[in-house]
């Protein structure tokens, strides 16, 4: 049976860190705030602001919600932003995507300021994280899986990894930051002829191709770890990864639950990023 | 034997759409115009210098040389260099690195314009190669390799490649292209602990590490096809690749040599990115 890699126990080691480090901004008359900016009110985006409401409250860090409604005009949205952006109380947003098809998302962009992003959605952070610089915001799913492999001490270094899925929020910048770490790096996805060879070749398995239970114990090789990004809901109506976790746990070393994984971890790393935005005030 | 897969045919293709391309922008009253930016006389500058005017010339493309001495000061640099960038009559920048120490290349990147940075060394040209959107400008020598492999209809859909090398100049930028094309990519380095394996599984092996005759036949399946990108001195003073031509040749289907390859086609690709530059001047 694999051992269990729970997103819980980092959440809590990330949290001691991070409630010394508000302590220090606060001594020094830096209240870390973060803005969530929202249009509509659609469930995935109300549970994960609910998500980083309860984590930012544990660890001290301010947030206000800015919500406006489904019909808001372009001009007005952009004029919001704007302020919000350009608030200096405020040092980092949450920006929730995709928009309304009446916002134009290009204009938003452009006024978006790249050391307030912090979910490392904009060009620059993005070229920071294929370049391997620190000094950007990444996305905060991809370094959370970062965040879990160091905690539980998975050396990295000549690995070989298998990475099922290249999207922009996970799959390619993971790849790039596993990269930096001297992992060997595959990058698999719906067109991968042999996807199983690819996946049984592998030291450490990431699934982050948002379907449902997609690899079972047959994708796996003996003592392998299993990283499961995918949050998916099965057809009994049931949180599920996108790794069948019965089938490959008893195959595994290691392997992170759904839920209970990697999802646990994001909204830290994102209180970690508010952290450093504001230190930059100090 | 090995289809020996030469640049010059790539280039002539390239050649005859590309004068068409210019003749229409001349029709229309734009010369299409590249700055060739240069502190000091690095023989390999002055090579490429000498490479990319060629070509040029024989697609009608301007050139023009800002030459400045080892010794320029910084102020006197980036006064040159902002005069230069917005300059209408030029649409490209060719910009030679690294810069002597007393330039402070973050000041000359602050004032380049992502549209005239031709091989694709800013931020914002770097994050559309990973997002795979084309509105930018890729590095030219991994895109030379792209369109190697598409001149000769090699097919990446579902094809497994391994790139040797991970630099932001080819193994990142070219998996992201490789990627986009749908192929299985494996990116591998100096801490790959089986390179060999890696690159006998592959159907494609792309060098890019910068190390002479490294790849020999002994890391090529029988009839796998073989990229080299690299241009180093060997032992008798020859210019090689990265990879041990004689030995690989017997083994893989398809092969590009060194010279006459890869590097042949970068210049053309280069020209391609001032075409575009100037069309968008039309």
């Amino acid at each position: 049976m694999a051992e269990i890699l729970k997103g819980m126990p980092v959440v809590k080691h990330m949290k001691e860190s991070q409630l010394e480090q508000v302590e220090k901004l606060r001594e020094n008359g830096v209240i870390p705030k973060l803005a969530i900016v929202r249009i509509g009110e659609k469930p995935d985006d109300l549970s994960y602001e609910r998500g980083v409401i309860k984590r930012f409250s544990g660890v001290n860090i301010d947030v206000e919600v800015f919500e406006y409604p489904e019909n808001i005009s372009n001009d007005e949205f952009i004029k919001a932003f704007e302020k919000i952006n350009n608030d200096d109380k405020i040092h980092g947003i949450l920006l929730f995507r995709p928009f309304p098809k009446t916002i134009d998302e290009k204009q938003v962009i452009r006024v978006f300021n790249p050391a307030k992003d912090m979910d490392g959605m904009l060009n620059e952070n993005i070229a920071k994280v294929f370049s391997g610089d620190d000094s950007g915001y990444a996305p905060c799913t991809p370094q959370a899986v970062m965040e879990l492999l160091d905690y539980y001490n998975i050396d990295l270094t000549g690995k070989k990894v298998t990475v099922v899925g290249r999207s922009m929020v996970v799959g390619k910048p993971l790849s790039m930051m596993l990269l930096k770490k001297n992992a060997t790096v595959t990058i698999c996805h719906t067109r991968t002829k042999d996807l199983m060879a690819e996946c049984k070749a592998a030291d450490i398995v990431i699934a982050a191709a948002g379907v449902a239970k997609m690899l079972n114990g047959d994708y796996i090789s003996d003592g392998a770890i299993v990283i499961d990004v995918g949050i998916n809901v099965d057809n009994d109506g049931n949180l599920c990864g996108d790794v069948d976790f019965d089938s490959c746990e008893s195959k595994a070393s290691m392997i992170t639950p759904v839920p209970g994984g990697i999802g646990t971890v994001t909204t830290s790393v994102l209180a970690q990023h508010v952290i450093k935005a504001a230190m930059l005030k100090v």
